[in-house]
């Protein structure tokens, strides 16, 4: 992994030296994970330092980026994650916790978006309350890996409207286009939704700046995001994507899985809909069936 | 260097291929070193995430901690470059920046207490200007790696009071314990300045509370600043350190090296000064020999 060049054998002692030093700062700690965690954090920091050869100028720009990001950052905004983010760490601590188990569906980035106490819709309501965008007929199963189905899991949904914001940026306090719902005997479940567009995550900061100067696009692949819950299984916090969505290989923060990619399959208008609702327009149908891990698949 | 745990093959490959992708999102980046900057800060963050297997819960801890760095930044408190500091990322970059010459003298950390435009003193000056402690006379030579004379080295000095607390952080504007003056044309140099003494970092923030989870001191060394400058030579920024301080191995931000501590003598009261200057009281004296490397020593 480390590609630290080739230093002069007294100069690779002194930085080699360093690290340790800091390391064993933590010795008398008596959290043993926190111990293990700043261990870690130090040996790697160190390793990026070494390894880059960052230079004075680099770590004084380093700071003012931070500094920037910290300035911004309030209550409704948070550079930091957005930092985490465009790094791939947040995706990659989803990663981390969510291992690969069996056929269980993956798992993606939260996102800042989710919010708690969405209003309950029953299986085939409608969940975008007013939000404006096409409407998209979602349907499909909750199974374990075994492929029996599990009823009553939670299924929280939530999502953009078709100008990219999601409620809690509109300017008023309304709710739209989130709502949770729960699986039926046979764990199916559906719902009336809105299909996805791309939107960008916020760049008038410095996140954004640094994305345009190594030039790429602060824009999230279309998605829907998932939530689904039920006791005695790990529990899901994943996205659907569109199939044919442009981005789907460029999305900011790195949350695109080939599996989590869907076919919305656009409905002309006038074609009938699954539960005989009355769509003046085209619509769209996405079938996304989701497969729960055990609870203990949850650490390893 | 890499201890990332043994992981399921299918889980690893879904690791490292979010490394890779990330990674590779800067492949159009114009700028080649910010690209070569920024994909190694991604591989080692990545890695640090992989190898602590970071939970979420102490991804939010990390998030919240920047965010609280931020909110306590402001023109006169820079958390993110004491979080550096604490971190040992300071001294890396400063080792990486000043790699082992011959018998150069060593680089220490800069600190945020370094002023431009310092008043200038003769040899044999005083650079306390009023600035409380015990009388301390510094005296050396500036000399190049073959042991000629560097003559007419700019040498800036700084230092905390006996309180422990720099110019900077009187309520009013005065300047004081910091100056700057020449080396003679035998490379030698002197002036009056204070004993050092041991001083905290600011802990009533975010990194002060971390130093105190961890049963760290926030506590540096006893030190005395200098930077010197000549054309054809290698800027040196460094400390002296006093030997027999009880806090040499537990500087909170990691800035001792041997080689820089000197034995400060003391004096008692009455004892005849070097140039004849009448102290009231005890004082002391140290030497310190600097050693410069040439400018293309600065970057391999």
């Amino acid at each position: 992994m480390s590609t630290i060049p080739d230093i002069g054998e007294e100069q690779r002692q002194r930085e080699e030296e360093l690290t340790e030093r800091v390391i064993r700062s933590f010795d008398s700690c008596a959290d043993p994970r926190l111990r293990r965690v700043l261990a870690g954090l130090v040996r790697h920091l160190h390793a990026f330092i070494r390894d880059v050869r960052l230079t004075e100028e680099e770590w004084n720009r380093a700071i003012a980026f931070l500094r920037e990001a910290g300035d911004i950052t309030d209550d409704h905004r948070q550079e930091f994650i957005l930092l985490s983010d465009v790094l791939g760490a947040s995706m990659q601590t989803v990663a981390v916790n969510n291992e690969a188990y069996a056929d269980a569906t993956e798992a993606t980035v939260f996102g800042p978006f989710f919010v708690e106490g969405s209003p309950e819709i029953a299986i085939g309501g409608d969940m975008s309350f007013g939000a404006t965008g096409e409407p998209c007929w979602v349907e499909g199963t909750v199974t374990d890996t075994d492929g029996n189905p599990v009823p009553g899991a939670l299924i929280e949904v939530w999502e953009a409207d078709e100008d990219g914001l999601y409620d809690v940026q509109y300017d008023d306090e309304r709710t739209a286009a989130r709502a949770h719902l729960f699986s039926d005997d046979a764990g199916r479940y559906a719902f009336w939704g809105i299909t996805p567009t791309p939107y960008p995550i916020p760049y008038d900061g410095p996140v954004g700046r640094m994305l345009d100067a190594v030039g790429r696009s602060p824009y999230r692949a279309s998605h829907l995001h998932f939530l689904v819950d039920r006791a005695g299984y790990r529990r899901l916090v994943t996205h659907i994507f569109v199939a044919g969505d442009e981005l789907l290989d460029s999305d900011s923060v790195f949350g695109v899985k080939e599996s989590l990619v869907k076919e919305f399959e656009p409905q002309p208008a006038g074609t009938p809909t699954p539960d005989g609702r009355d769509v003046s327009g085209a619509w769209s149908r996405v079938r996304f069936d989701i497969v729960l891990a055990p609870e203990a698949a949850l650490r390893r």
